[in-house]
């Protein structure tokens, strides 16, 4: 739950001026989002969600994501539009923090999306994917590959806290990640965190896309593969087949995927397992004992990296060449 | 802030096929409250507030505070109506927990109202104790002046934390309280924490009272002293006895204060601030330093306090009799 920074009805009414966003009904800091502050919005015109940048969000990429995010919404893909103040522009300070105003989405996110759900997933991505093409910033993904070695060294023999030998055995299999990565997939601007909670649904039908703040330019596969990872695995930690090839054959549906990308899937997924991994065991060390938010489990991520490193072929994701 | 208990969306969908309430629109936990957890909950009906009864509330009182709303409701007041099941039951279980739907009320809370708000208060407290009437379970205050001593005595001397003799301060003017205390005022339902955030308003009309869990049989004028020391107050700690004079014509404008009500409202005041002083003041010295909520500043209690007993006559409220 996220509500780092207070907003009161005096500093909310002067800040509603520069808008023409209508009279408050509401207003309600909501418990969603980890990096940044967001309060529900509502007006006697329409739903919004005021957005406070905090300090783990870089105030130099909130032009990137924005453009993003226009760019989609105006495509006609459910995600937030950023609503503009009288004078045109976007970003705005509150309570000492940029700040932005987006339409509302309705939906609800699931905890263990189904079969459908999965599917409309695989074909938003694949549409994302390709209506992302007029951005014109670029953000070059700073949870990429290359950060990886540098993000384990940070926390030095840290991941021995998880099991013996933990230190040795996450290096190897870094190693071998490194060693088979892909560099000349197709790329271009992918969301990159696209977990079941920034997802939204009314039924089985997709209604939101949400939380674009770790969106960047990277291989479009790879963006896949971290929906394969937080989608289609069980809560017992078993890899569902069945939701992979709902997911994959939506996506193609839309983008097909080259050989040399299905090729690359086993790899790009546990590159997607290792860069969670990693950034949850440095959560899981560095995170003060009286944080608001506690951190995830590194290890359920260990259990994904080591599936992926264990298939024998594509056929696994229910895929072929 | 507080959602302390997570609903995800199928168990909410198992738990709605229990409402005749329309389809979810959107589900968000609400940092408001820092008893239970609420969800905001939007259907195409309506907007709703989902209430999970944590630990704090006691499950035995839920059945009061569920007909006060329910009465208060009816008689048009602005008040969250419980929303019966189809089996018309209020209270259900989600979760492991006591839990309820209500009604959605429009409006924003007001950090320092102004001093019309202070009248629509005013008006609004002396029509919610004449609507009470028909409530046919009683509750006492766990919290009245009975229970003050025993509060005091669980901390023992951990009030020194706050300054050198602190603690013999506090039994003195304790005991001046309660030896002024008026026991045969006009009483009945109270509210019994009607603090700011606890009223919505949009501009300056008030559309909603919320928060009943402290509700209770007590005295009416407590219930008025709550609202002097929690609405009109300054920043600055000063008192302000326009909006006081407001509040109190606005009061008796629906229901006139005896004599007797008018005389005791400085001892009133001063124990409404002592009972805020020292349930704050065992929060402070209770509360972990992990806890999702920070404890409130005991001395902003201890300065009412003190203005309060040092006034000379009712006119320092803006009353005379």
């Amino acid at each position: 739950m996220a509500v780092y920074t207070t907003v009161d009805d005096a500093a909310l009414a002067e800040f509603l001026t520069a808008y023409d966003v209508g009279t408050v009904l509401s207003f309600a800091g909501i418990a969603e989002g980890v990096e940044n502050s967001n309060y529900l919005l509502r007006t006697d015109q329409a739903h919004y969600i005021l957005t406070l940048y905090e300090k783990r969000t870089d105030a130099a990429d909130l032009p990137f994501f924005i453009e993003v995010m226009e760019v989609l919404a105006n495509s006609g893909l459910n995600c937030p539009l950023p609503v503009p103040a009288r004078d045109g522009s976007i970003l705005q300070e509150l309570a000492g923090r940029p700040c932005a105003i987006f339409s509302f989405l309705d939906g609800t996110w699931s905890r263990f999306p189904n079969r459908e759900k999965c599917a409309e997933l695989g074909r938003t991505l694949a549409t994302m994917h390709l209506n992302c093409a007029p951005v014109t910033r670029r953000r070059p993904n700073a949870l990429g590959p290359d950060a990886w070695q540098p993000l384990f060294d940070s926390v030095g023999d840290g991941a021995d806290v998880l099991g013996t030998g933990m230190t040795r055995q996450i290096q190897e299999r870094l190693d071998s990640i490194l060693a088979d990565w892909p560099r000349d997939l197709p790329s271009g601007v992918i969301h990159a965190d696209l977990f079941p909670n920034n997802v939204l649904f009314i039924n089985d039908k997709l209604t939101g896309v949400i939380d674009f703040y770790f969106a960047c330019d990277d291989l479009f596969a790879y963006d896949l593969a971290i929906c394969l990872n937080s989608w289609c695995f069980e809560p017992d930690g078993s890899f569902n087949l069945t939701k992979s090839r709902a997911m994959l054959r939506a996506y193609q549906s839309v983008r097909p995927l080259s050989d040399a990308e299905i090729s690359a899937i086993p790899t790009l997924a546990a590159g997607s397992a290792m860069r969670f991994f990693l950034t949850r065991l440095y959560d899981w060390i560095n995170t003060p004992d009286d944080a608001l938010v506690s951190p995830k489990d590194p290890m359920e991520y260990w259990a994904i990296l080591r599936f992926h490193q264990s298939v024998s072929g594509t056929a696994a994701y229910g895929i072929g060449i």
